[in-house]
């Protein structure tokens, strides 16, 4: 026996009864799926960080997973809902770039279809919760083994979220803060790669906010003295700012898209 | 081979091993099951709000859903433990109103049965732990198939939760707030039906706590401009009042119970 | 069909993608697995705190589960990944004592197995994230069934966590608030045997911060009105301070670690 899985990321939160009718539909349409929550709490409507979320996880799961995304300030709207399959899953939510930082990850092809057949919609469709009545029930048909291009026309473009490029200059990198994890770890936009150009034996000068640190590049938290700050490669192998035991972004006071700056040392 | 669903419901928070142990029970007895959470985050001791939200869920799930709800200020008091069977589901939990409207939104006929047969309880029942004693197993023997008049004596009543009635005026209804969701949108007593009994045009004017607003009744939050104010039909068929891509309640200073009343305009 | 259960306790909070991660790692490997979440919400880096969660919940798994806790603020360092076997079930984590409490309880002889052969870890192994790349493929290959052995070799020593001794003194009893829980329930580290030592009538005598109550020992948190103290056998069968329908940690000031003192009235 086959138990398909589909994953939940949304900024719905955990009070109320959402994420669990969206599972409730999934359920009813096909017993056998397993859902994974991947979040709820994404922070309310911000699209980049759903998108940053669900490309951190994504890539563990095993092919054949559907993905749903609802971060979705536009329900009811005119945003198209969509269906994008790549080589090794499908993807379902608005198209409104929640979805296109995972895809962009999985590289090579995807073909991307507009949710359109009310057959594979509950019978009454809300204007405000789609989630329920048009992405769960898209899943749970995806997962029962429904080919996408059953759901509706094939388009060719999708959005996609705006992330700052990494400015290059001679002696330094200018990048941003994409997310901030629960530990208070900084994220930034700088790759391995990137980060090992700016350091001067295993020190790393970093400007971030209205503060400069010399880091040292480290292989473990605990490298440094609890409560001290560190910059290390974290688990999605970007930059990270972090404080050993502590909670970096409070202590620094730095929040999500603010400026990073690498220098190289003289 | 069969994957009977059980809901959980309670005011247990996700801190502690709580709802792991009561998840822990039902799986010992019925290794088939599979546990939705719909929330554990009800506001302490917050029937009403149980039972809100339990109602809110409860209609997508699929027929034989065992639904168990514990939020339970009475635990180890005389407040009996109690069995709901509906044309469509089982309801588990305590006797103080918090199944009472999910059973009453499923219509038709429901037996209610006093959960007192030990055989179907934990050997050593606790004062404090019902979810987990009596509850959970009462729930994973359900899903097995036991049928309800195993369990104790079938009783003819059962507390409902005293939710204010709407009151009709000449030329207003006065209702109140049902529901504070994780968004900040103010879930009215208000149907839609009743709702557009005082809508001029496409405007509704609204007062709750001490403001009153002209709203226009939506389709979608995004009708009106980001930060903005709007009514609309939610996704349970009630008049909500929300700002798109806001938080409502707090721009408001609106709690649950507040008074809610609609005008019709001159 | 077989479904092994593998439980989760971390202090990885909700918000990101690295709960979700481990369940990824543990279905890819494993299809069958049930994942069963104790707690992400773990106070961060508390180690105690996690051992005591884990313990409260462990007792009422069946026979087999796996068990995985990760709150390791020693990442990356030589602090050993152990997987340690009882009577009843297998434990995952870092030899940090965030087992020691569960496997103590279960009583009996454990064996202890340092987590060394790479074969049974992802194929890169990230210095910050060993829940996702050691943990995780090592619960989901016990699951499968691969004896511990194979995982490393066998050790004899595991961490504990200290927890105060309980001080026997002639009229009194000091310990200490062992957990907070979420209803602000305060857990003692008293049995419900030392505490009935103290005992006169029904009435304990407790000092608990700055406060010295007298306290009916109760049945049911209801024996008393609302908002009134009292004490109670917990779930998990310690001393608590409560209020009914209140918070006692936020009313008394009372924090984990505080001490504690029963005293006999004269």
């Amino acid at each position: 026996m086959d138990f398909p899985l589909v994953t939940l990321t949304t900024d719905f939160g955990l009070r109320d009864s959402y994420a669990s009718e969206m599972k409730a539909v999934i359920l009813s349409i096909s017993p056998n799926v397993r859902v994974v929550d991947i979040t709820h709490q994404i922070d309310k409507f911000n699209v980049r960080m759903g998108a940053y979320v669900l490309a951190s996880a994504v890539p563990r799961f095993p092919e054949g997973t559907v993905h749903v995304a609802v971060v979705d300030p536009g329900v009811g709207t005119r945003r198209r809902p969509i269906i994008v399959q790549t080589d090794k899953f499908f993807f379902v939510g608005p198209d409104n770039g929640v979805l296109a930082l995972a895809v962009k990850d999985m590289g090579g092809k995807a073909r991307v279809y507009c949710l359109t057949n009310s057959e594979f919609m509950l019978p009454k469709v809300s204007s405000t919760f789609h989630g329920r009545d048009i992405f769960a029930p898209a899943a749970a048909h995806l997962a029962k083994g429904i080919p996408p291009a059953e759901f509706g026309p094939e388009i060719h473009q999708m959005l996609s979220p705006k992330f700052a490029k990494i400015i290059k200059r001679r002696d330094s990198l200018e990048g941003q803060v994409i997310h901030i994890d629960d530990f208070g770890n900084i994220v930034t936009s700088f790759t391995e790669k990137e980060s090992k150009t700016m350091k001067t034996k295993d020190k790393l000068i970093v400007k971030v906010g209205n503060t400069e640190l010399e880091l040292k590049l480290c292989k473990a938290y605990a490298d440094v003295e609890g409560q001290q700050p560190l910059a290390i490669i974290g688990s999605h192998d970007f930059l990270e700012i972090s404080v050993n035991q502590g909670d970096a972004a409070s202590i620094f006071k730095v929040r999500v898209e603010d400026k990073v700056v690498l220098t190289r040392s003289d």
